[in-house]
């Protein structure tokens, strides 16, 4: 009953039981995830011919034991990129196989989609091309803000009122690297699952403010797609009849209460000075602001709406707060567990964890570098043929 | 990688897969479900065991080929009873394995937990001891309108203000015969994936209306069950900030909006003559009353944005709208399906199909069937020991 999902998703369980225990055993790989020991066997060794993981000497375990060998993710074996659009920048991240950022790049761009595409295989073929940045070249992951369906074309995109662009064809076809592309949201929560607080399993609901609200749901251990792959769009919950319009083209989208700019503008009509952007927001929030502190509270109590209505449809273990909503806690998590213990039912209020990313804060853009390392583990493990220029330039000569 | 949750899951394609094409091959089974053709054969063996499954004859195929054996559900085997726990009423269904029902009972009871024991008591022994009813007794599933523990605990059942009942135990303890209990959301959309709109496959989110409102998300084939087994309270997606109160002790709920009581409660402040049930409602919405058909329109329109934020949360292939939400079609389709194009994406809006359930009008009360049955494949696949009676004792003496 193994099938090529089933296999992707097993290699990805694999790896990181390698990476977040290094010098761990097979047959400890095996107690921990359950699989079968050929499984466990065939993915361990596929990664070893990609040299994505690499043997190393354990110390005995008792005194008459010798040592004998584990795992651990290979130290010098190349890098990730993370990528990803935003409202008038195009951020790099460069990082190895254990998440850890290397290096940092940002951007400025016209908004257009050729500028864009421009910068990424200037950035791309520079970073391949740069030793220091440490080669080889193993994978992009290209996070977006906006509705990317399963086969890559970028269906919207509100921030840049692009619609319908064939994003993976145009950039994996422009430069010699695996190119993967996702949805900022299912971009995060992997990140969240790989190196934040979704690391010790379980499923989450998560959900993030910035340029607009997205999120995504983690079901039996796997981000939900949905039928076309847009499933997650937390941000278009309804939360008030005939109210503001959204981005999107509906009205009373959370996401008109809860983005940077939906509370960038309420603090202008409010005070006559409207913040630019999160960061002064949040700097006259901390100076105690009457006006922002105002917005935040009623932020926070929409929040509150929103989170209830999750809860009581999916029942998780644990909501993650992501973004703008985890550098806004101080002001925000009082007047939305007030609106929790007003909304949600208590049995369902008393199972979910509520939490703020430390990642959000710490490194905020691990989403793209997710996207990549899902797609080089999963690759390999399946032998699937990435997209990228390369290939296609063989198949055509 | 093959556990008892995914025996359970497939041994319930296999069944359905045979009742839905009597004759059918084991080589067909293998080739339609995609399982190995151990698991197939090892959970047909045990069907067979069970007297779940018979043998039949298949013409030949073609001229020179011999008559050869397909399956197919037994004919005579032994009968499920489903049974719905309603605000006033105890309902009964018998059914044979192929999901027709074959009689149903009815009985008032007086609101409390001793005497819907007693009158369960009462029937269930008596369908087992009666010839007529068709014997043995198979399994019995019991569907609930309310919150219910994956242990089978009655955290809540509003309507009739029932808290943290130990159902299962109660049920269970009483009768000898395996019982299995579920949240009638859960339990409606079980049904329609065996029996009704979802039985070609797909993943689908439920909603129907009645005492309540209650639904069901059937994600990767799975009703999604949460981390308690309370996922899928689709009735209390808030709707509107500082709204009705409803009967969950929230206010601003789908279902203060939307059932029953609530649409009653609407036309009785319009008109001041309240319609005593949904068939009275019915009946003057199919006569023009006005009051009734103003209140059908704007729960339309509440139906549709509820929808609309399902739609963006699951990207799914089919939204069921089932109970009375089915029966009111004619008159809350139209300002539904303008309130969709209103607030649904676009990309999203074009893939879901929105259909009203045809069960919800033929049988409407096949939840506790379909659980009955689900319990007895799964059981019979696992060799699971239900709880039930018989047992209970047996341990005891």
């Amino acid at each position: 009953m193994e099938n090529l999902f089933t296999r992707r998703s097993n290699a990805s369980d694999i790896f990181h039981a390698i990476r977040k225990a290094p010098g761990i055993s097979q047959r400890e790989i095996v107690l921990q995830t359950g699989f079968d020991k050929s499984t466990v066997s065939s993915i361990i060794g596929a990664f070893h011919d990609a040299d994505l993981v690499e043997e190393v000497e354990r110390p005995a375990q008792n005194r008459r034991g010798r040592p004998s060998k584990g795992l651990r993710v290979s130290q010098a074996s190349g890098i990730l990129v993370g990528v990803r659009i935003e409202a008038d920048e195009v951020r790099f991240v460069g990082s190895a196989l254990d998440g850890k950022p290397r290096f940092r790049r940002a951007c400025r761009f016209d908004g257009s989609v050729d500028d864009m595409q421009r910068i990424f295989v200037r950035e791309i073929d520079a970073i391949a091309s740069d030793p220091a940045a440490g080669s080889p070249l193993l994978a992009v992951g290209v996070s977006v803000p906006g509705l990317l369906r399963a086969d890559g074309v970028l269906v919207h995109l509100p921030v840049l009122g692009w619609r319908d662009v064939a994003l993976l064809d145009r950039l994996a076809s422009a430069v010699k690297a695996p190119v993967f592309v996702g949805n900022d949201g299912k971009a995060g929560a992997m990140a969240e699952r790989m190196f934040g607080a979704g690391k010790d399993g379980g499923d989450f609901i998560y959900l993030f403010s910035g340029s607009g609200v997205g999120g995504a749901m983690v079901l039996d251990g796997q981000v939900y797609a949905g039928a076309d792959g847009l499933a997650g769009e937390l941000g278009h919950i309804k939360i008030v009849p005939q109210g503001r319009f959204c981005s999107c083209g509906a009205s009373g989208c959370l996401s008109a209460y809860l983005s940077e700019p939906a509370l960038c503008e309420e603090i202008g009509r409010l005070s006559g000075d409207r913040p630019e952007d999160f960061a002064t927001l949040r700097a006259r929030a901390e100076a105690g602001d009457p006006s922002t502190l105002t917005v935040l509270e009623s932020a926070g109590d929409v929040l509150g709406t929103a989170v209830s209505s999750l809860m009581n449809i999916f029942n998780p273990n644990m909501v993650l707060l992501g973004g703008d909503l985890s550098l806004a806690r101080p002001w925000i998590e009082a007047p939305m567990m007030r609106a929790l213990q007003r909304l949600a039912h208590p049995a369902m209020a008393e199972r979910t964890g509520i939490r703020f990313s430390e990642l959000s804060a710490q490194s905020p853009f691990l989403g793209g570098v997710a996207l990549a390392l899902d797609g080089v583990t999963g690759r390999t493990a399946t032998n699937e043929t990435a997209r990228m220029a390369g290939e296609a330039d063989n198949e055509e000569a």
